[in-house]
């Protein structure tokens, strides 16, 4: 049954009290970027309440007071997930109707005045600092879709697909908030037989699900597979943007580069992996028997988080996607252990990506390169408009949320970006 | 003719008073990770000089002396190319026996006692801050060998090649200084068929040259082929450690992952732009067609950097590749325009590097891999030993040095790494 709060939160809200998720905020009376929890339609600026006292009644994180005065999510994710889930624990309390400390905030309306923001007033900011970005290729959906259109239904997954989390090292320097325009990028592509320099007319999202890494491991150390879900902090929507002219023509033998760095969105609002926790299921059914490396304990690794892409044009909004991340054949555990199996060090702040997440239906893939059979097949939207690869002033927004209870939903919100057009040279 | 200095400076060093180089270092009597130069068998400590009035005499840096007790060279970095040359000058000046400020370390033997180290006594560590490290692909004739083994001469070249600086994006993290031990890698590889779980059979060095990018361009602009120079720091040795058999199972479709991630080793010494300026030469020709924007207006652009790699075993040291840095086909700020193209954001103490390295004749190539014809053939070492890829204990030394004048020589000292037996998993 939904926790019911003092404070009013909407019946489908993607921030129920079941959730807790936590950004980093500017607001209109202070530009310093702080963290925050996003509650209902409200904010918490956990900088004002932490020195309010809000804290007072959780003795265990006052040695620790300081990471709710810091620009990134980085110092609170190091302190780790039995931090986090006590953290969020007592935060689910203060909100509640019935909770233990009123004083500390129901009752506290001058608290309330200055640390309660309505969400619409405040700027998100990028959560964690990202010391380096991973983008795997988990989806086998998408993998396959992919596969057939390039290289036929015989040959479409490559041999190491069900083997190992395929992945490649992004750019960490790219990744920006939701809201951030992404410029179309220039590049050289194929046209037909000599590549020329052009604005890429091939621009597309991808549609995933990230992690951001809470510990590190030492340089040489593996992080074994049953212990890899304790380096998790939380997961946010992604969209990597990704230019598949640019792709085709750049990306053999090293794999892609300049097709997806100009640009990757991540959603503000961090879901911890607590708040996942009831969400678990099975993904994806993999035949291959898989090193023990690999193999987890648990048979339900995979979070069911329904997926939605609404691809906005002049003509109007248009959802072209809806999925479930249940469709992914590996694990973050999975790859995290796979990622550090060579002992890789990882870092707090590490993003980890799930790679394009699509089902196997029409209207449930994750990319355009899909929808639109590589521009073969036009999409047919909302007011008129028609679509095989983004135009310049299209807005692609991605939804996520658990659960079917409107009054405890886990969501992250929204992940948008609106193109561009490029740079004039 | 050679500068001379009134502090004995060995015939032959790296660190003659044409280099100044740039690193970080820690001391027995200071264990703040601060900065510092080479000189001859010298380091002289920028912190301490520094409070020392050291830069009195160089009122310009005044505004910024506080980059010179950060714990990395990114703040110093970040000043930019005019502030790094007037610098490097101002110290080249101070070392200079015709210094034109005596009294600042010449006759300041106070200053001189507790600011100038025994090089062999200091502790160097990672001289940035690395955001992102991207990896080229640049060395033509490494490229070509490495084509002609696996796909044969006719096809050795993938059609890409020539158009465009080929790259990946490497892992930051991973990015070790000199002298740390390198683990052996687990991971995945085929054999022969079906792929087994395994320590890595085919480690391998790569003989690279890598940049520190000091500038950052914003999101969505390209840095201009010819203002690119001016975003580069300086220059440092790399080895690319590299596990030949997790490469040959894992890359495609997506590119070198975990064959890569679990150490990059560089030099510990930044040898300055400014300082490589008189060593430009041509590197190798590109008969091909550029586009616009790789193209740059002068001619010579590469650096004639004499390198060397060592293979130390236990039955003794030989210098196993004698080549050139100028058989690059690519100059770095080709990378950097190329890289940024699409507005990818390049931010100060990104590392860029520059591919294997590798000439044309037996003995001139910068890997295992083209030495050993993939394992093919064993290469003979002094005292008896035999090799085909790195074994536990084995020590790799690379060299770096421009110029003839044995007193006037700008070399970057040493990268060197040994090999450790795999963690028991």
């Amino acid at each position: 049954m939904a926790k019911i709060s003092w404070l009013p939160i909407p019946r489908g809200s993607h921030f129920s009290l079941s959730n807790i998720p936590f950004g980093i905020i500017t607001t209109a009376s202070s530009q310093s970027p702080r963290p925050a929890i996003a509650i209902g339609n409200q904010v918490l600026d956990l900088a004002v309440f932490s020195s309010n006292d809000g804290f007072s009644a959780l003795p265990s994180i006052h040695p620790y007071i300081s990471v709710f005065s810091q620009p990134t999510l980085n110092a609170f994710a190091a302190l780790g997930r039995p931090v986090h889930r006590s953290v969020r624990d007592y935060l689910q309390d203060i909100f509640m109707d019935d909770t233990k400390h009123p004083q500390i905030l129901k009752s506290n309306t001058m608290l309330q005045q200055i640390a309660l923001f309505p969400l619409k007033d405040v700027q998100t900011h990028l959560p964690m600092q990202i010391g380096d970005y991973t983008d795997f290729y988990a989806g086998l959906n998408h993998a396959y879709n992919v596969g057939v259109m390039f290289r036929g239904a015989a040959n479409a997954l490559q041999p190491n697909y069900m083997h190992l989390p395929v992945g490649y090292h992004g750019r960490a320097s790219s990744v920006v908030i939701s809201g951030t325009p992404i410029r179309r990028p220039w590049g050289q592509i194929l046209d037909p037989k000599v590549p020329i320099f052009t604005q890429s007319k091939k621009l597309d999202f991808e549609l995933e699900l990230g992690a951001f890494v809470c510990s590190a491991n030492k340089m040489g150390e593996p992080i074994p597979i049953n212990e890899a879900e304790s380096f998790l902090f939380g997961f946010v929507l992604v969209n990597d943007w990704s230019s598949r002219d640019v792709q085709a023509w750049e990306y053999v033998p090293l794999g892609p580069f300049n097709s997806k760095n100009f640009g990757t969105t991540i959603s503000a609002w961090i879901v911890l992996t607590d708040a996942l926790e009831p969400f678990l299921g099975k993904g994806l059914e993999n035949k291959t028997e898989i090193q023990a490396y690999l193999e987890e304990a648990r048979d339900e690794n995979v979070y069911d988080i329904n997926l939605e892409v609404d691809l906005t044009t002049k003509s109007g909004t248009t959802t072209i996607t809806r999925t479930s991340s249940l469709n992914l054949l590996w694990s973050f555990p999975q790859m995290l252990a796979h990622h550090s199996i060579t002992g890789c060090p990882m870092q707090v702040g590490d993003l980890l990506a799930s790679g394009t997440i699509s089902g196997t239906e029409p209207g449930t893939q994750g990319s355009l390169l899909e929808q639109s059979q590589n521009g073969k097949e036009a999409l047919k939207l909302q007011g008129g408009d028609e679509r095989k690869f983004l135009e310049d002033g299209d807005m692609v927004t991605i939804r996520g949320v658990c659960g079917v209870d409107e009054d405890a939903l886990v969501g992250f919100g929204e992940c948008i970006g609106r193109i561009e057009p490029s740079i004039k040279l």
